[in-house]
């Protein structure tokens, strides 16, 4: 792998793969692992991820599903390029292409109805919210500077055939306003999931799947606890991330 | 306590109480317990429990909050004869009142803002969708056929105080188009509990408490799990029906 200065190469641990990371922009973290199990694509499917920053959410598609094609689509050119230096390394160029682009011109870019699956681990923060990270890549992965809520959930619509399914991560305290939108936009919800550190806390985030144009009836699918003591993975939330045992 | 031909009473196991109910029409459940639980009256407030049946959401929440007065309101005579039989025999008649009448009126009845809480364990069937009991006390606890949830969330708006709360028990698969209702009447979610009959199922009920003109923001709070055995509570349900123990 090709790395540049401020960068580390992260092992993982899952069918070989590595990636690379700039700790001072962002990391991934629990919410893409869980995402890339939650969401799922079926052999000959194409799949897009929206704002896919390193490229761990295609990275870990192509390694946990049967999708056939992935899309990272990113904005910001040196995450673009740094997510580009991962698939290459990992020699996935033919399953994986990296694309530098604005979200809300996906539709132009790649046509309409153009994927059976969108994937999405969005900035979590409205603009003009709380501290605002003066590097533009960190704001960008947190803050909705770039791109909204909004713009995320018509830019789904527009690029999944009917019946695709759009995959989202995202806070609690903002589910009553995303279900409206994705609803605006022809997505209905049909999965949720509440992400709870402990058992017994609050959540911190949710899973949810959205079928364009799918009929009415949402399903919420057990709580996913993470941790079972501090530091510790709960078995559920390590199956979940598959590690190379997974499934093969 | 009086009781009519094919009624039963059942002891509450809480501050003494009983409660009359016809099992050919309908007995409380789970759902009714969790809500009264998750809901809360402080001190010199008045709450109204839209579509009361039995009188078992008044007579908990008389007995698990700190409510000056509570209102039950039940468009079905029988159904409010025996809610009101059963307010009585627990002397509660200063405390407790039941009003026949529809909800769809409740804001003429009562007048706008009168409420500081509003509580409702709805019917949770949409008119028109599987089979429809041909009692109708049986199919108005259980189909939307007397009253919708655009009605209800319409209906708690008018009658609560700014600020005030709406708490409902629904299902999960309406949860994106109650979200939408209750956001369109002005009530603002601000808490929402699933509840899963085993930790590793999907919920089956969900308790929500909206707040008329509340700011953005919603909390999920951690899961309510029924069983953790076939036939056998878990502790957290236990301590929820707060049992003579409870919060004397």
């Amino acid at each position: 792998m090709e790395l540049r200065e401020g960068e580390r190469l992260d092992d993982l641990m899952i069918r070989g793969l590595s990636l690379i990371q700039n700790p001072k922009w962002f990391c991934f973290g629990m919410d893409a692992v869980l995402l890339s199990d939650f969401a799922d694509a079926a052999e000959g499917e194409r799949v897009i991820d929206l704002g896919t920053g390193t490229g761990i959410l295609p990275l870990l598609l192509w390694a946990k599903t049967r999708g056939e094609h992935f899309t990272g689509l990113e904005i910001i050119p040196e995450m673009a390029d740094m997510a580009r230096r991962s698939v290459a390394g990992n020699h996935l160029e033919e399953k994986i292409d990296i694309v530098e682009g604005d979200i809300r011109e996906a539709a132009q870019l790649f046509g309409r109805a153009s994927f059976q699956a969108v994937t999405c681990n969005p900035p979590y923060i409205k603009a003009g919210t709380g501290l605002v990270s003066k590097d533009p890549r960190s704001a960008a992965a947190r803050h909705e500077v770039l791109v909204t809520m909004e713009d995320v959930a018509k830019t789904a619509a527009a690029l999944l055939v009917p019946g695709g399914r759009f995959y989202l991560v995202h806070r609690p305290r903002r589910l009553a306003e995303i279900l409206r939108l994705l609803g605006d936009a022809g997505l209905t919800p049909k999965r949720l999931a509440m992400v709870h550190p402990y058992a017994g806390e609050a959540a911190n985030m949710f899973l949810l799947e959205a079928v364009l144009g799918g009929g009415e009836g949402l399903s919420v699918e057990a709580p996913i606890i993470v941790y079972d003591a501090p530091g510790r993975y709960t078995a559920d939330v390590l199956a979940r991330y598959g590690l190379d045992a997974g499934k093969e």
